[in-house]
């Protein structure tokens, strides 16, 4: 066993604080991973806050994992020591199912293995995820950072980054599209981004004017207040399709309304509970309400390469692990810009 | 002006009753159309009471018309006097934008023109449906009935025929297909049928244990009851879509689960108040809610002749028009295997 610290919940009430876990040994195809820098995603707190009702304790939490190789299994042929990798959602899959064979691995039939809270494929238990040194994983599951790339700011393309990609890329994002964002948080910051790099024309909504000056900064050709109804009905069927990146409770019926027909709202944020959803918006224009969960491997490794070419990365701030707590409550009230990200080093100190 | 004489209702709260009012007269290109038959829709009552709040008095109602050309204006081309015909749900659109083009009338950006509760094109103030003696229709929208086909069962194709038929084609039904239908209605019914007859594999799901010979024999090549959970689980994610034929309010998450990654749920029915949708099992295998709504000219050509070679028509019950009033009484219950048809020559004798 490969003895691990880490930063986990003891309970759904109690802070995270320093643990000490195992993890599997390196096999003949996994590679370990020191982890440098671990992203912070809302999922995080509610898998810790145990929000989703499957939560394990200890929780360790973290699947924006960016770090180097430090050993690789004697059939592993993709990595080598040194090299910079990425670890995403998940960590293992089926592989034989139909969405696995189409590479699809976040949609596998059998349920793919999450990064944490999902079961360890090789000595049980739950995984535990990059709030921590090291992990090992299967090379088939590890992402090549492109050279060059600030690794702090990487990590949370390894979430927030494919989420957004897979669903602009999906439903075909690019020149002569026009494409709206809902919320500008972590994902939304990247969706603005990546449709931007993309070439489509990028409509950011959001409910903040002093957010207005930002959007455009990150590359949204406009930024429409979604409270102005004026405003918001000079686009009524004009957009291709609109991704929306709040997951809190909200009336979408007037942003189905901007939307073309044959065109789709996608949701990647997931409220709680069910949305109240308006029949004749989709109907009339036979629109559709969809969503969209991050993206397989293959596809994850395009993002990253796309980001590379495009010289683009998220906007982080950088905390030593000593400060996820107070990171998580500063989250629940949109205080960062636009992302958290974990500098581990801070792990040896804590 | 053409003196016509119909049935309408005089308020949203009074039954229906005789009435005399006035059409266009024959233009260059149009067709007058004397009635024999016509379907009774759910939405006739929905408009009838004034239930969407856009019906103005008096509300002649009627959308599944079948009758034979009695006069053809100077540049008609496409009928002569004699034809058998159709009138579907929309009498007009403005035949340029790009749904229109594209043969997507129902689409049509400005609006079409509804058969009733429309805006008269030619002498302004509301159109009249077809419970009446007469119509006055340009050729464009006029349908041609195939040969030989029972006129009363042709009436419902206009609209519960093409409107299922139009979802079944644009999201692929056909060999290698597994369909769902909820519901067995005037538009589930038709849904079987038409599903059948594609070539799919079709699968009803009914509340009723009392329909399930009857799903059989329209075509179904299974009857799920929908409350019978073990039996819903045992077709999670294995459908490539299921249409939704029931208006009534109703917990459509249990389906969602039986639908494959990037299927979809289409709805046809609009319910009165939002849906509330769970965002989960869009998410995880990114599926859709979606909606289609009847079908444009050349598509429901299409239908009417598809229907002609696989020898399918509604299943009617044949109704003089003074029972009309009693008629959307059994509706309201479903108290009817599965369309009203009104033999419009009863009109004479009212």
């Amino acid at each position: 066993m490969l003895v691990c610290t880490g930063f986990a919940a003891p309970s759904a009430t109690e802070p995270l604080g320093k643990i000490s876990f195992n993890r599997r040994d390196v096999g003949a195809k996994d590679v370990q991973i020191e982890i440098l820098f671990c992203g912070v995603c809302h999922s995080d707190l509610h898998f810790a806050r145990n929000e989703w009702n499957f939560t394990e304790y200890p929780a360790c939490p973290g699947h924006e994992i960016v770090g180097k190789v430090v050993k690789a299994g004697a059939e592993v042929t993709k990595f080598k020591v040194g090299d910079k990798v990425g670890v995403g959602c998940l960590v293992d899959s089926c592989r034989v199912c139909p969405a696995c064979v189409e590479g699809l691995e976040q949609y596998c039939i059998k349920g793919q293995v999450g990064t944490y809270g999902g079961t360890e494929p090789v000595i049980g238990g739950p995984t535990f995820g990059g709030y921590s040194d090291s992990i090992v994983v299967d090379q088939d599951f590890v992402l090549r950072v492109p050279e060059g790339m600030d690794l702090a700011a990487a990590a949370p393309l390894l979430c927030a980054g494919i989420t957004l990609y897979s669903p602009l890329r999906h439903w075909g994002a690019g020149p002569g599209k026009k494409i709206g964002i809902i919320g500008l948080g972590g994902l939304g910051h990247m969706g603005v981004k990546l449709a931007h790099a993309m070439g489509a024309t990028t409509v950011l909504f959001t409910t903040s004017p002093s957010k207005v000056e930002d959007g455009k900064r990150l590359g949204a050709d406009l930024v429409v207040i979604s409270s102005d109804t004026a405003e918001m009905e000079k686009h009524t069927e004009s957009f291709d399709f609109i991704i929306n990146t709040v997951s809190a409770a909200m009336d979408i019926s007037v942003f189905l309304e901007l939307i073309k027909r044959d065109g789709a709202l996608v949701q990647v944020g997931a409220p709680e509970h069910p949305l109240p959803v308006p029949v004749f918006p989709l109907l009339m224009k036979r629109r559709s309400l969809t969503g969209s969960a991050i993206g397989g491997i293959a596809e994850t490794q395009e993002m990253l390469d796309f980001c590379a070419a495009h010289r683009l990365t998220a906007d982080v701030e950088v905390i030593p692990i000593q400060k996820i707590n107070e990171a998580y409550e500063r989250m629940l009230k949109s205080d960062v810009k636009y992302r958290f990200s974990i500098d581990m080093a801070s792990l040896k100190a804590a």
